[in-house]
């Protein structure tokens, strides 16, 4: 059990079991907010200067703005504070930071322009899952349900629910979602799978959220001299898969041996997903800032 | 102003001010929850029954089972009794219900089966839209990026957020969602229009939330030897379009007689729509429960 359990919340350092909002907040009427959740290995974050870049793009995308001396920066400073006033500065944590539109008399369109908006920002213990990460994982395919900007980390994240639900229903890890027949990503992580030889992935655009584990994933693969086609792979082309893994902030990468029940290549974590989970881990065991 | 201002949240009737939820609500975090907005003419609810029905198969379509004496019509119940509090049995209001999974620590599958639902239920003095009613509204065409289950009435609404307000930005009154090249229906309103003499509206699937004035239209439009065609308008068809109107519970019938800056038929309400407005009009006049 942890000896405190701080949260930030507009501006105040207060216990979790204290900190509450306003029923009119747009967050939760609306789901009308953007989030991040940044890694901390004893104290450091890592790829922040990614999870800010994407944090900015989040609340541009859904026309939030800021106002006084807030930026991603600072949510990162008071990250860290958490982690010092928790007591997380040493070995594995998370740090979530959510940003909404504010409370106001609920209309859908924005409210007034000088409406804070409501900054919360939280961390806690995360234990790596090692076992999968060694002998790999299981998941299912479902069908991908999301809007049309998948790109944008908001709160709409109810078919993400839904699907996730599904997915550890059926004692797996996670669900591989499918649009138009083309796998998408996961509910909470990117998918990349080898087909014929190739390491493929679904390319950055509307339907996908770019991964920071993704985009780290892409540049240690192109140091390793491996080429990633940003091809999507085609629900079709899924018995052909000799290897699959995903990624994500908290996954790293993990492989995928089973699929809806079904082995995938020889039912364990294939040669490239290998090298490059220890490529990501030895970034990881050295990064942060 | 209202001389008191009370809500419930979870089973308490508290001033507004003071209604605070869990920043780990799943309503706050995931948008992870449903709700309702019924009209209040003199103290009676109206539709309760249809209102009820749509609450619990959005319920069910998300998984959230209420817990004790909790139902719709107990909500209802305290909708009744929050119009008594906040003096609104006269005149107009509308009463707003929202449930949602519950506060627990943040994952995205469902908490322990034994998370009770946050429930909140609260009433706002309503004045109807009548110089619109009565000139008719403007509009403009938006894409429809929602998801693949609009047939629920979710918390996921930042689509219908961001394209109310850029209707709202345009000077108009509604934005008419376009997915796929037909006409699905509004931001927070069903559409209909009559091409080539005939009444059109998008079918009830997936894509579209089955309105309860759109339902009770239906059935007038039926009575008064009218046929409704649930065939989609296609965008294409929009030059074509001799009436055009929005149906919602605090719309009513609203004639739209602008669409992206060019005139709907003569620019004026149709005849077609007028009759409905009027039918409707009396329904209201009579119904309430």
């Amino acid at each position: 059990m942890q000896a405190k359990d701080i949260v930030y919340l507009n501006g105040s350092f207060v216990p979790r079991a204290e900190a509450r909002v306003s029923v009119e907040d747009r967050g939760f009427v609306f789901g009308d907010g953007v989030y991040e959740v940044l890694r901390a290995i004893n104290g450091r974050l890592f790829a922040t200067r990614f999870h800010n870049r994407r944090l900015e793009k989040s609340l541009a995308g859904v026309r939030i703005a800021l106002q006084g001396d807030d930026s991603p920066e600072r949510f990162v400073d008071v990250g860290k504070q958490l982690l010092k006033e928790n007591s997380l500065t040493g070995g594995e944590a998370t740090v979530y930071m959510q940003v909404t539109r504010g409370a106001a008399t609920r209309a859908h369109n924005f409210p007034p322009a000088d409406t804070p908006p409501t900054i919360y920002i939280s961390v806690a213990r995360f234990t790596p899952y090692s076992e999968f990460a060694e002998k790999g994982a299981s998941a299912i395919t479902h069908p991908d349900l999301r809007w049309g900007r998948c790109d944008l980390k908001t709160l709409n994240l109810l078919p993400n629910v839904l699907a996730s639900q599904v997915a550890k229903e059926r004692g797996t890890f996670e669900a591989m979602l499918i649009r138009d027949g083309v796998v998408t990503e996961g509910t909470k992580t990117n998918f990349f799978g080898v087909v014929n030889g190739s390491l493929r992935t679904h390319p950055c655009d509307s339907h996908i959220l770019p991964g920071i584990t993704r985009s780290v994933l892409r540049e240690l693969a192109t140091a390793l001299g491996i080429e990633l086609d940003e091809t999507p792979i085609k629900e079709s082309e899924i018995p052909k898969l000799s290897e699959l893994f995903l990624t994500g902030t908290t996954t790293d990468v993990m492989p995928v041996v089973r699929l809806d029940d079904k082995p995938i290549g020889l039912g364990k974590p294939g040669e490239l997903t290998r090298k490059l989970q220890r490529v990501l881990q030895e970034s990881l065991a050295s990064g942060g800032d």
